[in-house]
């Protein structure tokens, strides 16, 4: 039997790359987390993020609709409860479901005219 | 004892990337999803595909042989049930086999004139 | 207590890239299977390769040091049991070792002038 | 009941690319070790580098602050114990903590002007 999850996720390495002159380029350097709910219920996800050298923005409430994926841009605040990340900072991320969900990161760099990415499943518990 | 994989698999960030002109570059703009299966016998898998705001794809059949690997190409619809996804547009994928298999995911990115690569294991359960 | 990683291990991406014009190049466009062995004693791991239509290469011995990391490139036959596999063609690897060991992937592809990384854990069991 | 992690995490594929002529280019190839502490109480971690040819480097310690995101940089010797690791050449690592942690590797290259990325997960237990 298949729990379609887990209700526990990390990201480590979170860190806005450079965003690159927008008028001008087609790409737009971003970070984006994917969230994917195979139930037939939505879930009720809470993001902490967590910091350096200070103390970690907590209980950041995202939805994840039923038989769904949703997508996080960590550089538009209005989806991350209006938290505004600078770019160029360490940043790790924690998330907390009421069910189970499977969630993957993504980060697109453009800083040097060429896109390079890193992809990933979280860590998972 | 190795069980030789799990029956469920999840790949969360799939994104078909730009093609790319394909007479005038040697490289096309893909995403291929590879199975392994080291049994002895068949493996009959099938793959949801999951939207943002659209139900999803479900029970599409896919055959995974014994002792051999098996890749599939998302930009063929002829390899995915005749379901023709859009390029640049997000999606998910699910998969349940009635045997354990090993499942990895691919991206080639050629939209900014160099390759760039994702590729990761699946989430397995 | 820790088991210092796992018997088995799975990679299903196998695929050697273009090489590159070597005389003329600082790269060479490669894949590696990299293995760890925090044990006081040697590893005794076989390996066996998969392929798309042909039954596949079984029980090719490799030999993992005593608390040494030790690395196998894909393109030279004399390190994987006199194999010499064709490039761009697919297949995949199954590890089956004595001892817990953990072992990771790398492919560096040059084909199209600027280097693309894949890099990833092996699935393990 | 989430763990928040785990207490014992490899990374096998460690490896210093070329560092770039820094006078001239903003980025600087380089490899990190991202550590997350989501406990309240600080982490002691001891790492080991293991090497292709000889003994390896143990016990090296490492601080990890409660609630906080630690950056390791692989090429900064007095971040790793004094630890010099000279570029391209193979190593592997090994994290013992004493609470659960979650560690994620990532390696920025530059050796080819453009530049690629290799992120992942460690390997833990």
């Amino acid at each position: 039997m298949s729990k379609e999850g887990a209700k526990n996720w990390y990201i480590v390495d979170g860190y806005l790359p450079y965003k690159g002159r927008v008028d001008e380029e087609i790409f737009e350097g971003h970070e984006a987390i994917m969230i994917l709910n195979c139930h037939d219920e939505d879930a009720e996800i809470f993001m902490d993020i967590y910091y350096e050298d200070r103390e970690p923005d907590e209980n950041i409430k995202i939805a994840s609709p039923a038989k769904r994926v949703k997508c996080i841009r960590m550089d538009h605040p209005d989806e991350i409860g209006g938290i505004r990340l600078d770019r160029q900072l360490q940043y790790s991320l924690r998330f907390r479901s009421n069910i189970e969900v499977i969630i993957q990161y993504g980060r697109m760099d453009i800083a040097q005219s060429n896109l390079a990415y890193i992809g990933m499943m979280g860590y998972s518990e």
